[in-house]
């Protein structure tokens, strides 16, 4: 280990789930924040006090205060490596460029993990785990990237670098529209009637839930990238357009909502990477200790890879249908092999 | 207890779920299904045969299919009640005031409860827990609405009583709208590069979830119901086009968001679903074949009910995290144990 050291400039949900996570493995962590009671709560919550010299800083503030803090910290810690984890990339690369800090010390970076809940409350050691965090490595000395990786792998999230224009037009397709296209949809229903809104089910809850973000954060990243934005909601728009002038077609709702089907499938699952054909095995199986076992036990005697799987029983209820995600050698190999060994094996989907 | 004989006409996933719920409470279920694979895995799912007479058929099909089913179901079965399902009710209103069936006979009605996925196979008795469920009872025979809430209580939902049309006011707002509004942007997402989706986070999965919903249902809820949402869209169309023009006005997009929170706000909070109090248990396991089955093996052994299970794991990742949700005395015999065996368990969270 090398980072010995850490000062994190915000102590919002970002900055104190990373002191989280470094504290968790040892890493001293100063807490800064312009609100003093933000400050000592997350250096309460993360209490892992250091005298060492800082060998990396953060900046984990909203976006607009990033530039003010560039001098002052290079003043204050010259030999430091600098990140940042804001949303939008390009900007910062103008601000640092025309700061103290040289651009080789500063490493943009976007760690692919937030909640709808910001502050320190909300932080989470975990928060980062299995998600993506880019950086922008281009040009950025050696051991400024080696102090990157190592919090990037402490806090168990994995590494992407990208060019910093590219990620700003991917994060305007993935995070930016989805979370407007949210707060347009959430709006419409202050017409509604209350009675109305208590028949709400999971699905507007899911679709608005992000909806509840915070608008000062969000009002700076959209406006930092609004040029990647644009397009994407002129084509928004003019879909819905389109929609509204064909409600009374059957065939073009059915497209629009398979279109919505290609584009959702396009988001990689669990397992993440390419998307990957599996054939969908259903089996029924009894809803005891032990049955999953067996199950496995099977699997493993078929020799076959479960590469996914899902479990649907209710409390009560006396079966519980397995469903494993399968290749089509193996899917076909495991149902006979269970039917042979009289478990209730369904007809698998595609 | 009234109800002996249940007729659920569609093995889909609502007409699955009921008869799983009805069969856990001793009620005969036939099940029903034009595609013989689908009626076998519900039967299969539910079993819970009956001689008895029919005395309550659910048309749990699409919307379309009702129709041509009316006549064929009163004449087999003419001292039986009638209800439905479907997600529009001024539609089947007409279509049972042309029918064979009474209008005094036949009570519309919609549980308020769905899941992206569709059939057999995703059904689950708890599905309307603490759900609403409307009918219409204006005009219906009170034997078919004794039956009709008979069948709702068992289910574990509550009842709403609400005039048809304005029922199909509030779906168009907080259903169909939302369906609309994730197929959308879900359409979006065709256009992206592979390599930025993989960079998605919980933003974009939660408000694409229900874009994986069915065509062929959706493409007929929506048709139905085409006149509650016309207004609903073409004020969407217009916040949509007034953002694109605003989107270098910081002031005006914080408005837009908050506006957002105040309609989500409006949802209200501990509805849908009773809970179910899980511990969840993080397991970190080596990505390769076997390690599941060894993980269930020790679930075995220590006596210990999985619940329900997720796995994340990220593209290059060498380890995967399987959550485990269990009971809380589970939870704490299943941690102790796999860490005297050597997993990597990790802290539960409620």
């Amino acid at each position: 280990m090398t980072l010995s050291h850490v000062r994190i400039l915000g102590s919002g949900l970002i900055g104190t789930s990373i002191g989280l996570g470094l504290a968790l493995k040892g890493v001293g962590v100063t807490m800064v924040d312009n609100d003093p009671r933000a400050q000592a709560l997350a250096g309460d919550l993360v209490k892992s006090p250091s005298s060492a010299p800082v060998d990396l800083v953060i900046f984990a503030t909203p976006l607009g205060a990033v530039k003010s803090l560039l001098d002052r910290e290079y003043a204050t810690n010259p030999e430091s490596a600098f990140i940042d984890i804001g949303s939008v990339k390009s900007k910062v690369k103008v601000e640092v460029s025309t700061s103290a800090i040289p651009t080789t010390r500063f490493l943009p970076t976007h760690p692919m993990a937030g909640r709808e809940m910001g502050g320190a409350e909300s932080a989470r050691a975990d928060l980062f785990q299995g998600r993506a965090w880019v950086i922008d490595s281009q040009g950025i000395d050696g051991d400024v990237r080696a102090k990157a990786h190592e919090l990037i792998e402490i806090l168990g999230a994995h590494l992407v670098d990208l060019d910093s224009s590219e990620h700003d037009k991917a994060v305007a397709l993935i995070s930016h529209l989805p979370q407007l296209v949210s707060s347009l949809l959430a709006k419409q229903l202050i017409g509604g009637e209350a009675s109305w809104l208590e028949l709400a089910g999971a699905g507007l809850r899911d679709t608005t839930r992000i909806a509840a973000s915070d608008s000062k954060l969000w009002r700076e990243i959209i406006a930092a990238n609004r040029g990647a934005l644009e397009p994407l909601l002129k084509s928004l728009h003019s879909d819905l357009g389109t929609l509204i002038n064909s409600l009374d077609d059957e065939s073009s709702i059915a497209k629009l909502i398979e279109e919505g089907q290609e584009g959702r499938a396009r988001i990689p699952g669990k397992h993440g990477g390419k998307a990957r054909e599996y054939t969908y095995l259903p089996i029924v199986i009894e809803d005891k200790p032990g049955q999953l076992a067996a199950l496995f036990d099977e699997c493993a005697s078929a020799s076959v890879n479960v590469e996914d799987l899902s479990i649907e029983h209710s409390p009560g209820q006396f079966t519980g249908l397995i469903t494993l995600a399968l290749s089509d050698i193996d899917a076909a190999k495991l149902s006979e092999h269970l039917k042979s060994h009289g478990w209730s094996v369904h007809s698998p989907r595609q």
